[in-house]
């Protein structure tokens, strides 16, 4: 297929990657000129995900208008807050058959839009399709064995995506339930926010199993307001993303987590993780969809009070860790 | 209250402090002579669980049944291929007021009988309590923050063992499914055992967090099929229980996977790992149940080869991994 991918990150590199080895005619369009100069010598991004070679050859460009003519599958691999721009960037020159296909996991603050809901604001024809799930891509890039979902509207742009984008170590589900695959993406990061601050604050393994219960159950409650289906939250974009999330050092916002448990503000975390820290904002887009939507959710509320109001992260754990005794099952589903 | 506890390995011991600390009368009964030892001596089982200190007197025994007249409660610490002996013993007694609280996760090879059923069958007038969830010894002994619940038919009973043993830092829920708690502790030590092996041959986070998944499904078939409520497994006993124990290297379970996916035999793993290794024998009670109720578990089926028909662990996870293609949403909820 004729593909192009906006976005030279390790997410973005992980996936061009693994459809240019997969022999798809790829343009990979990255704005960083650095970047584009170490893949053209070296078949590599060296700075975002080291150690993947690019097996085939594939052509790269910062030109995004050049790439977007006559393509089957255009790939977004950009953050959340870029996706509005590219896609009107686009729009004029993009046929109404190309297949959205949306990498980056988040909530649009100004308007709470999910990814999907800005593309058919602005690409209303085009079949967009989701792709979530546990995959962090410093193991992508290593061809480490990865099962994720696609979700779409369009179960037929589903089944193209799962096809061409699948390798034997790169195993796509789909899943019909779109808003329940991009809630789990995005709301996984507040709870990863969360999980690495208790870290960060050496609370221990048994405190972050409890608060990740706690998690994704206050992650399924804001879906399910919104129209989602309760059991992808028992699927791979939702428990298992967050678990993925949650548990490995490969995740950007663990690590932005761990550095503010440590004492760390929020500003100088995100700038020792580097790369965007998407849980950041989807903790205040979260906040407002919660009001919004009038749901309780505690870990939320909390991270919102550390990352915005200078909140203490050690009271913060503590205030979650004492919650009045309630029965379990009330606690959680009766509520 | 007075209170006797059999078992001195690193989870009774851990409870055991918990209690002495909380200021109950506590008899600890104990085989091993060494162990008993270093308690007397320096307040610690430092065999078992170095590092915590009793800091208050109790009462050491090897003869349990000196300690089981006019107790409050007994609590059971000790492997479940111990269980029916140890009850058995006491039978003639213990008063009928006592509440038994029993601590060990697994499933009577044998009779394929949760440890509840086991003591309803050789106590029937005690009530008796499961006590579980996301709770590692080493944390739990060393005053970290950990939340468990307790659950029983016996909602009274519930709320006395969730009254007495909380703490600042001990906290318990309730939650009325004793099956679907018994369950969880139980199965989730056999899917704690093949994330073990997907770490020990290197199969990275994605795919461990993908095998999670599966198994916290796989958990929940047979626990609905024997009478548990689905919810449970979203809780603390279900998936908090399953995300600690194969995610962290407190988890035996974990740890002899790990092993038995370097290349050890079941046999040598075990040996390495020293104490108790409850899912070697849960996989094979599964194994039994899963037949019995026509529940298809390819995580427990997969286990079963390895663990006692010499299959490869590197072919084993690969096979978990390439599953054919189905509707994620298909597959978890409607096949």
């Amino acid at each position: 297929m004729n593909i192009t991918l906006v976005g030279g990150g390790s997410w973005g590199t992980a996936i061009a990657r693994l459809l240019v080895n997969n022999g798809h005619s790829l343009n990979f369009c990255i704005r960083n000129k650095t970047v584009i100069k170490d893949l053209e010598n070296n078949k590599e991004n060296s700075k975002y995900l080291p150690g993947s070679k690019f097996e085939k050859d594939f052509n790269l460009t910062d030109d995004l208008k050049s790439v977007i003519k006559d393509i089957d599958v255009f790939v977004i691999g950009v953050p959340t807050s870029a996706c509005r721009e590219i896609l009107e960037s686009i729009k004029e020159d993009l046929s109404k058959d190309t297949i959205i296909v949306n990498l980056s996991k988040g909530i649009e603050l100004e308007t709470l839009d999910r990814i999907s809901e800005i593309s058919e604001e602005i690409l209303p024809d085009n079949p967009f399709v989701a792709l979530s799930g546990p995959s962090h891509a410093e193991e992508v890039g290593k061809d480490i064995p990865t099962t994720v979902v696609v979700s779409s509207k369009d179960l037929e742009a589903a089944r193209i995506i799962q096809k061409e984008f699948s390798t034997s170590v790169f195993r796509i589900y789909t899943n019909p339930d779109l808003i329940g695959v991009e809630m789990g993406g995005a709301l996984k990061n507040i709870i990863a926010l969360a999980a690495g601050m208790n870290d960060g604050l050496e609370f221990g393994d048994n405190s972050k199993a409890a608060l990740m219960t706690r998690g994704i159950y206050e992650m399924s409650k804001l879906g399910i307001a919104m129209g989602a289906n309760p059991h992808t939250f028992n699927g791979l974009s939702g428990i298992g993303d967050l678990i993925v999330t949650c548990t490995s050092m490969h995740s950007r916002n663990r690590r932005a987590g761990i550095l503010i448990g440590k004492g760390l503000s929020m500003e100088e975390a995100c700038k020792e993780v580097g790369q965007v820290v998407e849980g950041v904002k989807t903790v205040k887009s979260a906040y407002r969809l919660a009001k919004l939507k009038n749901i309780e959710m505690p870990i939320t509320d909390i991270l919102y009070k550390v990352l915005y109001e200078n909140y203490d992260p050690l009271i913060a754990v503590k205030d979650l860790m004492t919650r009045k005794n309630k029965d379990e099952i009330e606690q959680i589903f009766f509520e």
